[in-house]
Parts: C-alpha cells; structure tokens; sequence
C-alpha cells in the first residue's frame, strides 16, 4: 500500500472543499428567444432603441423607458422606487432591462407575459408616464415624420404605427440588451483562473445553502425553459423575521394583486441575480441598500439560515462575477418633431 | 450691336433677383476654440460624456445635464420650459448644447462667460437637479470608485474630484458637440446643389431684410471673435407688437436681471439659428411653437417688418438648411455606484 505524504492529503482536502460543482451552474447564452409572431430585424432594433430613448413617450416629454432602466448604468435607476411624470413616485423598485429577454414573465408580480405586453404598461401608467391612451401615443407618433417613415418601413405602409408595433418595436431593442462574459462565464466555460478563491467559495456555498435553488438557470432566476407568461415565483419572505419588520416587504401582496388568490400572497418572481452588484437598491420595495445586506436578508428570509460576515463577504464576492460586459452602443439620433412642440401636451 | 433675345434677358434678370451673397456667410468650423486651462483630451472628453448623461448628479437621481440638453434629438427637451427635481419648472427654455462650444457667453442672459462656468450651475440649481452644495457633488462623486479612478487619470492625483474638475470634463465633451455639414455648408463651400430655389430665395432675404445684422457669424449668433464672456445681446423685442402682447416676451427683464442696470432690460443673448428647425418651441419663455410664427415675431419684434406667407417660407426653408449632422457617438457607460444606492438622497 502507497503511502501518500502528509501535504498530498491536505491538498486533497483543500480542494474537496472548495472545487465547485461547475455542473450545477449555466453560461448565459449569446442570444435570446424570439417569439414567432415579432421576428428581429436591424431596422426594427434600431427603431424599437430610438423608442426606448425618446422622452416624448410621456406626457410631459421628461420620461423614457431609459429615464428608469437606465441601459447605461445596470439597467435600472439607482432608486429605491423610480419617478414619473411630474415628480410622482412610483411604487416598485425599477427592475433590470438587461437580459429581461430571458424571463418568462415580466414586472416583479408577472402580470405581463413577453416583453411586448410589458413596454405597453409604462406610457399609459398616470404615475410613470401619464399618455391618456394607445390612442394618444399613436398620435403623438404619428406627429414625428421620421417615426412614421421608419414604423412604414418596418411594419409595412398600412396602419404601420400602431401602440402595438410601438411594443414590438421596444421589445425586440431589449432582445439585444444581452450581457455575456462575466468572470462567472468564463469560468463556467474552462477559464479556471476567471474566479478568485473566494469567488470560487462563494459559488459553492451559493449552492450548498440552497441559493440555487431558486436562482437557477442562465439567468439564476429559475427554469428558462417555461412557457412565456408562466412565471417562477416564490413567497418572500417564506420565514418571517426581523428584516421584514424592518424593511416591511410584506406589506405588499406582490402576484396577489394580479390573481386575487389567497395562495399568491406575497409571492413574487424570482430575480435575476446577473448585475446584481450594479443593481442596488434590493427588493421590490427597493428598502435595501448594500449587496450584503441583501444577501443576509435573503439567507434568513427564504433558507432560515444566520450568516456569518465571511459567508456573506464571499457569497458577494461571487455574485460580483455575475457582472457581464455590457455591449458598446450607438446613441440613437432621434426623429424630429416637425416644426413644433409638446407645447400643448404641457402642465 | 448686337441683340439679346428676350429669354436670355429673363434668366439674367432670374439670375440677378434669386443669387445670394455668400460672402456674407461663414460654414461652420470643425473644431471649436478651446481655452489653454482646459486642453482637451480623449480620457477627458469620455469623462465629461459620462458625467454630461449621469443623472446621479441631482439630488434625487432622475435629472442629467442630458435631460434638458437632449443630445439624441436637438440638443433641447421640446419643452417651453423644463423639468427639474420634483416635478418642478425652470423659467426658460433649454438652450441646445449643439454649438453651443461656439457661443461666447452662455444662459439666455450671458450670466456664465464659459461652458465651464454654465456647467456649475444647474446641478446647484434647487429647480434643476437641487444638489445642497459643490461640496454635496464632490461627496456623490467620491463615492463612486470609477468616477475617482478616471478623475485621477486626468486631472491628476491630487484632489482630482472637484466641483470644478467636474465642470472642466463636462465642457470638455460640450466642446466636441458640432454638427458640420449642413446643406448650408456645403452651399457655402460651393456645392450649387445643396440648397433648393426656395432655401436660396429664403437665404437672400435672411441677408436683404436684416436677420443677418445680428445672426451673424458662422454660428448666426453673432460675432464669434469676441473675447470669451463678452456677449452680444439685444433687446427682444424692439419694436413693441401685437406678439409680445400675445407671448409675454418683455414679462422677463433678461440680462438686467444679471447687472441690474436700466439699459440691460429686455436684452437676450442674440441665439444661434443652427438646427433651429429641430429645437421648438422658440424664445426664452419656449411661448411660440412653430418655425414659422417665429419667423414672424422676430420680423415685426426686431425688424419692424410683417412678413407675407411666400417670405416667411422661404425663411423657414432657408433656416432648414442650418440643420447640419449629429456625429454618431457611444453611449456612455456610467461607472457603477459601489454596492450601494441613492436611497439616502431620495425624498
């Protein structure tokens, strides 16, 4: 029988202990689905971006959907709950655009199926950005020649600029809003060297306590696989304790709102958890501030678990190599208003 | 001797009637003047870009520089006057930021002699972007790691994240913010086609009636040659008319409000037409909403003229030609605010 030197066997323990189980985990891909009924095309994209850019979506002319899911930041505002037209605050903390196209439903209680349903909520919500219609919009498209010739040509010359189209357009900008790269993705795809020890500690305790098993998937939001409109949801916080009194998350119903069923209450869609350390504040409500914080709060509300500050500092450290490269783009040149104004749209 | 036959006489009589005195008028420079403590360069420009769209430098996190000075579309909003924190309005109308590196004295009433001294106001604004102090920017800036790091790379280690710095880089970026090669331009420089038979009409009344005594210059704001804070103002309107009864131009006292003496009342910074097409609603209140109208206050305001419909399309043609092309640029990625939020800030 060989005898193996001291240092082997402490080697081979050092790394049963912090080799992570690559298997459990998902590279995001480099595309996402396309519905049939709204196919990509270069114009529709850069039409659908103008749109996403374009303030004159709101009654005001002071909010796009940018004004909210900031694309040059992570996405989203930096604010616990975002700001509409005329300074009214609204009631949820803005969630991520980037790699929305990978959710099977949208907002955080589901009540939009696709991104195409969901780009038509905003503009006629009277706190976000108060158009009284689709009727209203439609006109005020119809008002931007520029936005008529490019609808024509993306959408075919009759009845081309329509609420609807208006979403798809919006919607298929999003599909590209895609973060590949990130430390974690290289390292999911053979780059050893891409995660630091810690991150590499994180990453298995992110599995072993359980995280992953609802922040599963390319998007560590749950099954990629479901219909869209079916949503991946969980009651938050399963276990009641001392951070819900603080930052009252149950105060609010979530899905319940939407379905009406007593088994929905306080449930809501499970988050992507990509970008997360660029997407502070946490939770619907947006009441946390630090990554850190989050993560105890989410360790003892859903798993019952106290962790110890190493636990939380590298659980963090992992959830910073989900931070992929957000791709260069062109700022979009917006069609004129011909001639004239939002005047007469104005308070 | 010998005899003309009549069309010949017609067409030189066409010829005398439409042509237009391009010694008169100057294309626009590809570059603009920049001042010796404020060299450009390419980390600087990219720092100022970030800070020019960063909406964390309001209080609440809602309004950029961008916001008002809309790069994407003219450089303005579309709004008679703008939105700041809370909903609420400024007094004026967003003067476009496209040129405006060309302007020797900024804000409607010349109170900042520099795009570096103009880029210190409105953060400190309580209707704009409602920052408490210079001091209260500086903090939000510090703590932002990547804002520290690129500060450090440009103004050097040494109490790199200042108020001013901040405005150094903003105006840094402003003075790459030209929009070349208008069809005017290209007229000027010789190309017969680039303006139609009406645009020419329009540009030989712009000089013979006397728009051109104060749109001057290659900007048609004036003489570009001034020394910097020397501003070239005039009083709006001259001639009293039925359209400051109507607009309430003269409610405002302009550059008095700045030096508070008597012969300053009513005086504007003389504004520059380029991309006047794209930048409605008109004037400092923003009161008028078309081209076309504007053409006709500021004939009878300053001139003293009423203009009939056939000359006041052909000014506006001609002014179209003034609408030059908006370089294609990056969007901005703004450096991540670390772990944290704006929560504390948020009203």
């Amino acid at each position: 029988m060989k005898v193996w030197p001291m240092k082997f066997l402490l080697c081979g323990v050092f790394i049963a202990a912090f080799s992570v189980n690559v298997a459990a985990f998902e590279a995001l891909p480099d595309q996402a689905p396309v519905p049939k009924d709204n196919p990509m095309s270069k114009a529709k994209i850069e039409l659908g971006k103008q749109l996403f850019f374009d303030p004159r979506l709101s009654i005001d002319g002071t909010v796009s959907c940018n004004s909210c899911h900031n694309v040059m930041a992570g996405g989203t505002d930096s604010r616990s709950t975002s700001v509409g037209v005329n300074g009214q605050r609204g009631g949820r903390n803005a969630p991520t655009v980037w790699n929305s196209a990978f959710l099977t439903v949208q907002f955080w209680d589901g009540r939009a199926a696709t991104l195409e349903d969901q780009a038509k909520g905003p503009p006629l919500n009277p706190i976000e950005m108060g158009m009284a219609s689709a009727q209203a919009v439609e006109d005020r498209l119809k008002a931007i020649p520029g936005y008529v010739s490019q609808f024509r040509a993306v959408f075919g010359k009759k009845n081309a600029v329509t609420y609807d189209n208006m979403a798809k357009a919006i919607a298929a900008y999003e599909r590209t809003l895609i973060t590949p790269n990130s430390a974690f993705d290289r390292f999911i795809k053979g780059d050893k060297k891409a995660l630091t020890a810690q991150q590499q500690k994180g990453m298995k305790l992110f599995e072993s306590i359980g995280c992953i098993a609802c922040h599963s998937g390319a998007n560590f939001a749950g099954p990629m696989n479901l219909a869209m409109g079916e949503g991946f949801y969980q009651k938050f916080p399963t276990y009641p304790n001392k951070y819900d009194e603080k930052y009252k998350f149950s105060k609010e119903n979530g899905r319940f709102d939407v379905t009406k069923e007593t088994s929905d209450k306080n449930l809501w869609r499970v988050q992507t958890l990509r970008n997360i350390a660029v997407t502070a504040p946490y939770f619907h409500n947006g009441a946390v501030k630090t990554l850190h914080e989050a993560v105890r709060v989410m360790a003892k509300s859903q798993l019952n678990k106290d962790l110890n500050d190493h636990q939380v500092n590298d659980l963090v450290a992992f959830l910073n190599s989900l931070t992929g490269e957000f791709p260069k783009q062109t700022l979009p040149r917006l069609p004129d208003t011909a001639f004239s104004s939002l005047v007469g749209s104005e308070k």
